[in-house]
Parts: C-alpha cells; sequence; structure tokens
C-alpha cells in the first residue's frame, strides 16, 4: 500500500505517530509560512500542515498544489490543542504535520466543485461522472446501493435461495416493451435479445427443481425514454417452487424489514396493509397508492400491497385483450367460471404489487403451471397457435416434463436506492447512467462502428 | 406452502408425525398391494409408501403415477425397522405412509433418466436443460456456483470493497476479441457494444475515488469458439486504487484460501509461489504451468503466481507491437530505459497471472495512470492520435483530472466453479450455456427477427 492509512481514520490516538497518507487535495489554505491542505478519499478528510522547517522539501511541493491533485503526504500524526479541534469531521482531533509530499497525479482545475453545496448541471455531472461520483451525493449512494444488494444477499442466502445466473444474449420474445437486439455474426441474418426480465428462465429454474432462485440482474429495454426510465434496469429477482402468494408475503415483508434496519437503521411494521386493485383505485384512483394520504398514516414509509389485479385489459386501438401484468400469471381460482365463459374483464389474476409512497417497489404473481391453460391464456391476448409455438415453444414444452406449482416477485432496485437515499432520480444511483436519450456522456455511446464490423454481421444501414 | 417439509428433511424424529411433501416423482416400485415411490426435491429424496387400507384414494392415484410426475403427499412419519434403514439417504430412516395424493402436473416420459449414472449427449441435455439441472451433476455444480460468489461477496464486503454496476450497453472499443453489437433505435445508425470486460469503467471507478471496487459480471465476447469457451461468461472483477502488485496478491491470497475453505474444507497453503514468466517459460514451456508436474509437488490444487510478463509482443503479420496483457497496463521502472530506447521486446510489465494446475484463474495489472504514459502506449501500439481519441478519448481525458495510480485483476468464475466441482467443460457450470456454434438449444436463441423491428434500427440484412 502506498498509505499507512485512510484520510477517515487518524484521532488522537494516533498522536505523535507517523503516517502515510494519500488522497485529493480538497482544500489548500495557503497562511504564509505554513501551508494548510485538506487531503480526501472515500473514507475521510485529514488536514494536513505543510512547515518550512519541518520539511522544505515538502513545503516548496505544497506550494504547487491545486484541487483535486492525488498526494502522497507522510508525516507525523500532530493532536490539536482542545481549541482547534474541528468537532464536524471525524479526524478533527488531529492533523498531519508533514516530512515528505509527493505529488502522484496533478490534476486540470476540475470543472465543478467537489461538493454538494451546489449542484452543476446534470450534463457536465454525466459528462465527467468520475468528478460527480467524489461528490458525497454520489458516493452515499452508490455506497448505500451496495449496502443494499449486500442486506438482500445475505437475506436470501440465509432463506436457502440459489443465485442463479440467467443468460443476457438470448431469444427475442417481444411483448411490452421492445427489446435490445444484437446481431449474431456466426449465425447471419439471425438475432439475440437482450432480456426484458429473466421470467422465463426463472420459470425454467423452477421446471429445473431449483425450488428457490434468486439474482439481482440486469434488465433491459429498448423504451422512448421517459424521465426517469433507464435503457438498463437492475432488479432483483425471485422465484419460488410449491408456494402460494401468501409465501411470497411471507418472505418480501422480513426482507424490507431487514434491508431498511439495515440501510437506514429504521424499524418498519410488518404484516404491510393490503388491498385490492379495486379498492385502490376506488379509494385512491390509483393502482400505486400513496398512504401517507390517509391522515391516519403517519409513518414516513407506507408501505401497502395491492392485489386481485384484472387480469386482462382490453386493447381498444388493436381490438384485443391483452395482459395486465404478464401472460404467465396464473387467474384467480374464484373467477374460473368467468374465464370459462369468455367474460375476461371480470377474471382476476393472483398478481401483486409492492408500493411504496406511491412507487411501485416491485411486482409478481403466481405463475400459470400448466401447458392447456398457457396456450389459452396466449390464444385469448391474439397470439396464434403458431406464433405461441415460435416464441413460446420451448416454455410450452418445458411444461410438459413436470412443472411444478411456482410464483415471484421481482423488485427494482435502482428505484428502491432512491428512495432509500432521498434521491428524486434513479440517475443518481448508477454509476454511469443513460441520458433520457439513451446515451452516456462520457463514453459517447452509442457511436459508430467501422464498415467491417457491420459487414461481418451481414448487415447494412439503410 | 404447499408442504410442511422438503424431500430431504425427515428422520426418525418427525415419527409418528403428520407431514406433507411435495416433489417429482424419482421411482414407483408397485408390489401389488403396497405401492412405494421416492419423491425428489432439491433437498432429497423420501421414500413413500401406499397402502390400500389406509388411504384408498391415494393408492389409487399412486397407480397412474409416471417419472417424473410432479405430487403433492400428505401423510404420517413411520419409522423403519432398524433392518429396512436405508443407510444411503438422510432420509432412510424413516417413509411417509401416504393419506392423501395429488397429481399437480403430470409429465411425458422424461427424453433421459435424472441420474448421474448413465450421461445423455451434451445435444439432449443442453435441449432440455431443466431434466439436466434436475441431475445430481448439474445441480449441485449451480449450487457450488452460488457457494462461491457468496464466500466472494462475504470475503469482499469484509475488506472494505463496493459492489459497482458498470453498464452493458457501452461504446464499442474493439480489441483483442470482437465487440457485440447493439443496434440503437434511438440514434439510427449507431450502436452500443457489449463490454469485452468493465476494464475501463473499473479505472474510471477509481479515478472517481472509490478506491475499492468488485463486482461479479457478466463479460462478453464474439470470438469463434473454440472448446470451452462461451460468448457470454463472468468474472470477479477487482481494482484498488494506491496500492501495488504485493497488495493485490495480499488480497486474493487470503480470498482463494476462505474460497477453498469454505466450499471444499481443504486447507491451501498461502503465499503461492511466484515465478517469472521466463522461468515459467523455460522451465514449463508454458505461462500456465502445472506445478503438480513437478515431483516436490503433491498438492491437489497448484496454485502459482507468474509475473513480469513481456509488456509487448510482435504481430510478425501486422508489422507492429500489440500488447500481450492489455494497453492499460504499466511497465516495469527497471525496463524504462529500454523503453525510452525504443527497445520494446525487453519492455517488462507489471503484469501477473494466477495459475492453478495449468488453468489461469486470472491475470491483472498496474495500471498506466498518468496520460501522457498511456497515449504513448497506444502510439506504439498503432494506434494513431485520432483514433485513440475517438476510442479512449474519455479514459485520457479522466486521466487528466487526479487519476490515482491503482492496479486491479479478474477471476474467471466459469472455469473456477469447473475446477471446485471437478468438471471439465464450463458449460455444466453454467445454467444455460451456448452451444459450441453460439446458439442456445433450449430456446433456440439466436433467431430470426420482424422486418419491422429491423426497420426501426434503419437496418437491412446484406
Amino acid at each position: 500500500m502506498l498509505r499507512t492509512h485512510t484520510c477517515g481514520e487518524l484521532n488522537k490516538e494516533h498522536g505523535n505517530k507517523k503516517a502515510t497518507l494519500c488522497g485529493w487535495v480538497a482544500a489548500r489554505r495557503d497562511h504564509g509560512k505554513l501551508i494548510f491542505i485538506d487531503i480526501r478519499d472515500r473514507y475521510g478528510l485529514t488536514q494536513v500542515v505543510f512547515v518550512p522547517s519541518v520539511s522544505p522539501q515538502a513545503h516548496t511541493v505544497a506550494q504547487k498544489l491545486g484541487p483535486e491533485f492525488v498526494v502522497r503526504v507522510a508525516g507525523t500524526v500532530a493532536v490539536r490543542p482542545a481549541k482547534m479541534v474541528n468537532k464536524d469531521i471525524p479526524t478533527g482531533e488531529i492533523e498531519l504535520c508533514a516530512e515528505d509530499l509527493e505529488i502522484l497525479n496533478p490534476s486540470e482545475v476540475p470543472v465543478f466543485e467537489i461538493t454538494d453545496e451546489t449542484e452543476p448541471s446534470e450534463e457536465l455531472r454525466l459528462t465527467y461522472r468520475y468528478l460527480d461520483i467524489r461528490r458525497p451525493k454520489l458516493r452515499q449512494s452508490l455506497e448505500t446501493r451496495h449496502k443494499l444488494c449486500s442486506a438482500i444477499r445475505t437475506f436470501m442466502n440465509g432463506q436457502g435461495f440459489i443465485d442463479v445466473e440467467t443468460p443476457v444474449l438470448t431469444k427475442s420474445t417481444p411483448e411490452g416493451a421492445r427489446d435490445f437486439l444484437v446481431p449474431s455474426r456466426l449465425n447471419p441474418g439471425e438475432f439475440f435479445a437482450l432480456p426484458q426480465s429473466p421470467q422465463l428462465f426463472k420459470q425454467i429454474l423452477m421446471v429445473a427443481g431449483i425450488d428457490r432462485y434468486y439474482q439481482i440482474v440486469k434488465c433491459f429495454r429498448d423504451e422512448d425514454l421517459r424521465a426517469d426510465r433507464q435503457p438498463e434496469f437492475t432488479q432483483l429477482d425471485i422465484e419460488m417452487s410449491f408456494v402460494t402468494q401468501e409465501d411470497i408475503f411471507a418472505l418480501a415483508e422480513p426482507l424490507f424489514q431487514k434491508i431498511f434496519k439495515e440501510v437506514k437503521g429504521i424499524d418498519i411494521p410488518i404484516p404491510f396493509p393490503r388491498m385490492t386493485h379495486a379498492q385502490a383505485m376506488k379509494q385512491y384512483n390509483s393502482d400505486k397508492p400513496d398512504l401517507r394520504q390517509n391522515k391516519d398514516n403517519k409513518d414516513e414509509f407506507a408501505f401497502t400491497w395491492v392485489v386481485d389485479f384484472p387480469m386482462f385489459k382490453y386493447n381498444k386501438d388493436e381490438k384485443r385483450w391483452e395482459s395486465e401484468h404478464h401472460p404467465f400469471t396464473s387467474i384467480m381460482e374464484e373467477d374460473l367460471e368467468h374465464f370459462e365463459k369468455g367474460d375476461y374483464a371480470k377474471v382476476r389474476a393472483r398478481s401483486y404489487d409492492l408500493v411504496l409512497n406511491g412507487n411501485e417497489l416491485g411486482s409478481g404473481s403466481v405463475r400459470i403451471h400448466q401447458r392447456e391453460r398457457q396456450k389459452k391464456i396466449f390464444q385469448i391476448i391474439g397470439l396464434s397457435g403458431q406464433e405461441a409455438q415460435k416464441r413460446f415453444g420451448f416454455l410450452l414444452k418445458a411444461f410438459d416434463y413436470g412443472a411444478p406449482p411456482h410464483a415471484g416477485v421481482a423488485f427494482g432496485i435502482d428505484r428502491l436506492t432512491a428512495i432509500l437515499c432521498g434521491l428524486d432520480s434513479i440517475r443518481d444511483t448508477i454509476a454511469f447512467p443513460k441520458t433520457q436519450k439513451g446515451n452516456c456522456m462520457m463514453t459517447d455511446a452509442p457511436s459508430e462502428v467501422d464498415k467491417k464490423q457491420l459487414d461481418e454481421l451481414g448487415l447494412r444501414k439503410v
């Protein structure tokens, strides 16, 4: 290590000891003979003092330091007199009296200050993302995201779930949003698609006997980007066999309890309240009700399950029924009669959303596990037998070989991180997000590629 | 839950208690009046007995059971007489005497038996992957992979590393292998690329002050698939600031110690031996030496670091120098004189590989963190200033704003899982792998897409 301690570590216990720190120059104060700098790393900030009589070399080099220079300073830890203690920072009891200073890398003058006090334009922040991430807001957001994912994994592992990776290069089965396509060079004229979710793979894993699956996984949707959508986003994906909706709730509630305890130190009460979709629409005119609107609910974090969604919605333009959740959702047995009569508007699904303060945290359903029922649903939403076979034939085939009853849920990690950090935009929870036009300001992706690359794929631009 | 216990859980402590199990019919033995079935789930196997006098209903339904039917059986746990105990399985002390049997889903006769005793063709195994994963070999491989990743995360989190997600839709910067391309609909004629590794992003995260980064992450290479390569593969990606090669070794060695202890219960000795690339080539004629060849090394797992790789290799066909590791690798200060004289064949890199039993587990390097040095390397490997700017301009720019010294390493998760499981092929460590021709036998990806999808992307097949 080039350092003996981090910039957040030294305190009066280290008094008179030698220490070497590395970090970025956060501030320089030139008091004639004495020069003070604050050096910063991920862990904190330490004041360094350069005294000409202690080290003329260090003092001379210190005169050249500009903001965001990367330095290595060796010296002796000096305990500050009581009245000089800075109580605002953990290292405020000491300063490092420099004996040696090395500039590891100089820096151009940063295009914005590394502080949360002023908020630079998002364009600048995304272009110079490496400067933005040095700001406390972004650093804390990425740290919170890490803590969140770590808490989730500890919980899920403890519950006997297996983390299984599903493919990124997969089959195009467009429904809902558009797929991103990936041309195959080895199979010219054919395409992979990036998964909108691992839905079919997690169901196949249940057929495979995995019993309890989870994954924190990237998903992809080629949408016209509305505010606060990203072409790639991350979800906690869960599926379980031999369970009912109650088991999903009994898993998710203590999971969120643990998340809020570990990340925010807050005890949230469980079980969460539940309301039917019909109630939510009636009472809140929304399927994402914000229970804080209700005067009796004073909690900062108001969770609710919304259950019993309609199974189908009618698409007037295309004059056909569509799935409200997705076509792999099972129906409520109570509504079987409506279903068999073709009275689809009255059929409710065994699907559920978890809503927090008016945000949909996630949604899921008890799935269909029987081939004939699945084929019937495809037919109702207007997929011909041939089309269903072409797109979803592998799922139907899997259902022929002992598919267990199963159910699952998926929660959005980006939004959840934003809520935990009190941030408005999910872009502030993602290290390298895309703009609303779907590009990366830092790398300038997407970009043109060589004609040779397209030739190899058997493609031409129109 | 549809069950009270799993199929691996009941023992004589549960004698005379009621239990309900769910699982797959692994075997049926019809002894006239008595019918025995073994039911199986991820957790184990339990014998169930159907006695007509106990439940005529269950006995009648049991007659219809075929292999891999999914069933739910309720009954009473009967402790077996001592001489009937099956010592081969944890549930061998008991059997479940069925009082109720429900067929949750029938099954076609499986195309191969769910056992490791015979190995079906790989074509069948990949087509019916959901049956293959029910086999002990595949199930254990996925479980081991889960344990491995879980051990890695616990270790890395304990060392203060932050798991940061890097983008999957990124900029095409081809070098080494071909990029997979993703046409952008919102920016017609432009393309994203899937990352060959998060190399540039992890270096940018160091510039951003993240200090200690890791990620278990999918990477993509559009290669002509040789034996045991996959177009998408997973690596443990690590980067640290203010460190030297020694710090990477001091992190990786206890990491592998923990992995082998937790996953295999084996104590591996550290530190690992080291040899230079020159020694490895001389003594083993390989840069991936298998130290077990040496008679003094009797260990089952023989790790070694290979260090001091050449910085460049000469491409005779193209008459130019190439990077041996990658162009972001720093050179050994001892060889600076050769470097400045243009005697590139003599310049060694600060790069290192970890080798286990002749397999490269991972490789890494101390990186360049200075703009001018990085530009010089691009120039040596034949990138024009303009080309370097176009592809890597964002990295060069980041180096202007206080890039710290940093180093990193990446380890292949697929190969490591294969070694831990004693498997030859990485395909057996991946839930849904591609064939050597780069397609998925189960879903039939890649596949043709609608002309409308191509139109939206502004592309036409040639």
